[in-house]
């Protein structure tokens, strides 16, 4: 009758792991719900949650959009994209409840009519209670659509349920003052505990690996200092240019805005913060604003030597003939807007001075790929050669220095470059690897950066989402470049790149000890 | 015609290296020639430098024994044995030219004539100049052939050209006291640099490969302190026990005496050893008598907590009956020889004060395997959980410790266990492995430890022998051990284990924290 307490019986696969499922009803609102992000992301990110009994028994998902819709009509268009898009597989059944809790609401974006309708609708078909608004729609509309859904009493008052929470879209502001500005008329409206600032790269799997991979391990800490590290390089290169009148937004942001403001510094951040105290929202975000503001922020003068920035020149890619940036659809013949931007940093902290931390991304170039580089000095004594091949011939060179590389994308994953004595009856070394891909450890798929990031959001978790200190402390460090470039914009030189580089050569100039280099692979 | 000396020409494989091979004529004199080392290690690994052109042009093969053989008929059947025991691949005529140098010398080890006869043999032959003599016999006999062979004249005095080389098989005394008479018996005959100590252990690839990754790699060394690492543990189990007559020797000497004092010890060195100023004999044997001399010599009570004896009992080993190791042949039917020894040790220096190495041996055990593991404390900050499955079953436990192996064989390589997040909706981590095949990342096999050591012999590379000085350190470790079981025999226990088991449940006490325990994979 009584169970021995000391025999413990084997949990079920994920028994032992806290339920993240969310009970209580919800109603999710996404503005620019006919775009692409809903199409290819939202929706069947939601899906994918759905299917694995992640979102709520009650739940309806309404979609604002301008076009001509009726619920039918478009739960007809999202089966097919969600059917397309999808990650899990499905039964039709599964398919066919998730889009019956569908719902279109037509209205302009700046019209107050919009939002009484879209309460109206909520109130007469007796939707659930919490809510989440998702912003999919251009930054200019974020202040607007806040407002209004604020005078249409669409948002419940913070701290006390039922709960209404906003997901923000980047780029959050588009310098210093735009960004004060928008948080500023935000709190007017709401309450930081109610605000998610997506940033997808957060979403994904490596990035939040990479906080187990420092702080779960005990060997690795120990090494991220400026005792051991060289130099940190972080990339994100694409190979996509201004497809699809996407030129009409690129063209007013650029480079620095579109990539380095946001992801790239939130990367830096993860690489380089101190051990927070604990996972939860707040100390990792504390962690996160107090490297932002540890960086040296750059000077008028000082761009001039730590950041590059150029445009793709018309070229080749493959079998494609690339025009150049300033020919591109929607982009201005005399744009000044970079294409490619990189840029050195320095965290003038006791664990990273001097260490300098290169960032660089940029449209057209030869990979789609995200990566962070953390490369360590050379051993103080180099009583080892080692032996390098190719084809037929080797040389020797002094010992090459050991890198630690996060691969966000593709082939998400971790390698470790260190020598190894070379097999031979000479005491030589080689340069090995020891490579974990992410994919290859688990079956099925990675989940979706979308999937997890909309999880918590619904669950009120904002450890990856960005606090409002963190895009000022952000768009801090970009202000005096962005006004470098504005106001001695003849002085500063505009490079140029070949489609299907890696960016122009002046970028290599960032690595001034003539020593290190991109690492392109 | 003036070739541009800024245009440097690639090399061919190898060709940046020194040249290893030995250009002066010399002469090779196996005692023991017709023992199983000569057969199958000697003469196949001096045949593989052979073949790889790495013994001198003008070289002589003498064995010398006890048994009936002429020039002739001793090629004969040593072909064979070559042929079976070969490394490389080679044509008839290579092997034919080979075996044309070995000579046979008759006579008995104790027999001044026997040398006489020898010193004959070499003169009238016009045998080349330089000269090393391999003792490969029973340790009573290191002295008296050394004795016969200097009365003979047959060693040359050290310090001028030509020179003789002697090397000596383990073990090397089997105490103190007697380690300390056969040095100095040695130094009346010989010079230290006439010496080689062999411990076939440091000429395997894995082992050289310790020094490589320690201090060819910038990442592995600041973390080789008692900052991070919790224990060490040194494994070599043999699942042999006491064929072809084997008792007869080990009976009189034992695991300690066998394996720990030398081979187990030496590996101890290599892991913990500090940062030679270069790879020089000298350089490279200060620093591991330096670790000898400070770790923490037993005492006759401390052997009580901190070693464990066992001997095999009865039992089975897949589809063979073993008997006990008391009942084997050539075994006392009371012998109080230990077939397995764990031993805890501590190092009283800065870098490794309060970490434990436990080392271990035994024969029948359950694998043949020689690897160390540096297990690395936990992470202070216990915000991860790990999954841990097995089936379909999932638990989650606290994080896990990393741990590093090099495993020395078989499948020589290292690996390193560390933490990554498992992919889910959770943060919650798994533990994955860097794994680094040694034969994997080079075509065809790896050296034999053997070419590599007669190779530093003929060079006079004697950075992998043991001096005179780390002999008399590590017996001055095994003394103690040796006396109290003597002196105190009934109340220090003999332990039994299962063959094919890991040894007695009783090493596990040597994990005191109740925490660790031995790695058997």
């Amino acid at each position: 009758m009584n169970q021995n307490p000391t025999t413990s019986s084997p949990e079920r696969a994920g028994g032992g792991l806290p339920d993240l499922s969310v009970d209580e009803p919800l109603t999710l609102v996404i503005f620019g719900g006919t775009g692409d992000l809903t199409r290819r992301k939202l929706l069947p990110a939601l899906f994918a949650l759905f299917v694995e009994k992640l979102l709520p028994d009650v739940f309806r998902i309404v979609a604002c959009g301008r076009r001509e819709y009726d619920d039918q009509s478009f739960r007809r268009e999202m089966r097919g994209e969600v059917e397309t898009f999808k990650r899990v597989s499905c039964s039709e059944e599964q398919l066919d409840t998730f889009i019956g809790r569908v719902f279109y609401s037509k209205g302009e974006l700046d019209d107050p009519a919009a939002y009484d309708a879209l309460r109206q609708q909520i109130d007469q078909k007796e939707f659930p209670g919490n809510r989440v608004f998702y912003l999919s729609v251009a930054p200019s509309f974020f202040a607007p659509v806040l407002r209004h859904l604020k005078n249409a009493g669409l948002i419940y008052p913070a701290g006390s349920p039922p709960w209404s929470r906003v997901v923000i879209e980047k780029p959050f502001g588009r310098d210093l003052a735009s960004a004060l500005e928008l948080n500023a008329e935000v709190f007017r409206l709401l309450d930081e505990s109610q605000v998610y600032r997506i940033d997808h790269y957060l979403g994904k799997e490596t990035v939040q690996n990479i906080l187990s991979f420092r702080f779960a391990n005990t060997i690795f800490e120990p090494l991220f200092t400026n005792h051991y590290v060289d130099h940190i390089q972080i990339t994100a290169s694409e190979t996509v240019g201004m497809e699809s009148g996407r030129g009409a937004y690129y063209d007013t942001a650029g480079a620095l805005r579109d990539m380095m403001q946001n992801h790239l510094l939130q990367l830096l951040c993860l690489v380089t913060m101190e051990p927070p105290s604990g996972l939860t929202a707040d100390a990792l975000r504390n962690e996160k604003v107090k490297v932002l503001q540890s960086i040296r922020i750059p000077t008028l003068d000082s761009i001039r030597n730590d950041v590059v920035r150029a445009q793709y020149a018309a070229g080749e890619l493959g079998p494609e003939n690339i025009p150049a940036y300033v020919d591109e659809d929607r982009v201005a013949g005399d744009s000044s807007t970079e294409s490619f931007v990189a840029a050195r940093f320095f965290i003038d902290n006791w664990r990273w001075a001097g260490v300098p931390i290169l960032l660089r991304t940029g449209k057209r170039m030869a990979r789609k790929q995200t990566s962070i580089s953390v490369q360590f000095k050379r051993p103080p004594m180099d009583f080892f050669k080692t032996v390098q091949c190719e084809d037929d011939f080797c040389d020797l060179a002094d010992a090459q220095p050991n890198v630690l590389t996060f691969r966000i994308q593709p082939d998400e994953g971790i390698s470790l470059n260190f020598a190894t004595k070379r097999p031979s009856m000479h005491l030589v070394v080689q340069s090995s690897e020891l490579d974990f891909n992410y994919a290859d450890t688990h079956e099925g798929e990675l989940p979706e950066a979308y999937e997890r990031l909309l999880m918590d959001v619904m669950r009120g978790d904002a450890a990856l989402f960005t606090r409002s200190d963190e895009v000022e402390a952000a768009w801090k460090l970009m202000d005096p470049v962005l006004q470098g470039w504005r106001e001695r914009g003849q002085r500063i030189p505009m490079h140029f790149y070949v489609p299907g580089s890696w960016g122009p050569q002046a970028a290599d100039t960032l690595f001034d000890s003539g020593e290190g280099r991109w690492t392109n692979s």
